[in-house]
């Protein structure tokens, strides 16, 4: 499979322990205790998940050569060991935000929404890999998987940041998001 | 499975007989003697199958509206009658254009290379259908399989479109390509 794939697996098993599961728009996901991280594809779920999303890290869609430049400055690397907060973000964008050309996706993306801009004022406490699930042979029940991982003294840092994005134009096309928080279990 | 995906079968089955198989660049693709263009996936190829490779559909990545606009006013339906003629180009792009970022890539594609452009000239006479393969969970041995059409009569006008396509700057990131040439195969 590839190697850039990854099963993000709700259940009673793993080395996140799940603190908080809040449905923002759509249908829920079922609260779960622990999420596990798994590079590739879980063919056959722990006993006791409740549901497995997959996504595949990609190319950027949206960024120009200033921001790419400016992001690979900036942006940290997971797995940080004072990084003992995450949370995994899926969200789904409707079938208007898929019937815009890509010049209409960065006007609404970037120039009306700051996507990019809000992201880099909060670099470096939060590292961020995005997961692309749409173009999977499999259907998937989320358009992007988005990790996120921080310290718990950026905790509140990165709910403003998401209060940001969630308030932007961007946002009006997104019709399922649920916000998964987690933390690293004790070993 | 996404209702998006296709599998193109190469073997000796299938309702387009091959009439030519050539390697442009790279690794080449088995000779076959017949091509089935198949919805879904192909779990277990029949026999004499020499390759599948699969693909989707998905929204696209470079047209502005404008462009879109024509296209959308100009492009012929896939399965008209008299289009007997079709190929299938499976190409894959180096690492270097998967490093681009998005406008640089936009630059490549259609300022200097003048794709969109170049292909509404050649419409409605050649109808097209374009599949990504690079962001499935199972890797591909291509990044794109595009599936033309069209009418015997426009064989040459396809060739002079594919000739120029490939004198272009954006052929130079290709480093697979094989052009697969099929008629309909008499029920």
């Amino acid at each position: 499979m590839s190697a850039r794939l990854f099963s993000f697996v709700g259940g009673t098993a793993g080395a996140w322990r799940v603190t908080n599961v809040s449905t923002l728009v759509g249908e829920p996901l079922a609260g779960v205790s622990r999420l596990d991280v798994v590079s590739g594809t879980v063919s056959s779920p722990a006993t006791g998940a409740s549901w497995v999303l997959r996504g595949l890290t990609s190319n950027e869609r949206y960024v120009t050569r200033p921001e790419k430049d400016q992001l690979v400055a900036r942006q940290p690397a997971t797995g940080r060991p004072d990084a003992t907060c995450a949370a995994l973000i899926p969200i789904r964008k409707n079938a208007s935000w898929w019937g815009l050309t890509q010049d209409e996706r960065r006007q609404v993306f970037e120039d009306r929404s700051r996507h990019i801009v809000t992201g880099l004022r909060y670099l470096p406490a939060v590292a961020r890999r995005l997961h692309h699930s749409r173009d999977l042979g499999e259907p998937e029940p989320f358009d992007f998987l988005t990790w996120f991982e921080f310290a718990p003294s950026d905790a509140s840092a990165f709910d403003q940041l998401l209060a940001e994005l969630r308030a932007s134009e961007e946002w009006t096309y997104v019709d399922r998001e649920v916000d998964i928080r987690v933390v690293r279990a004790k070993p």
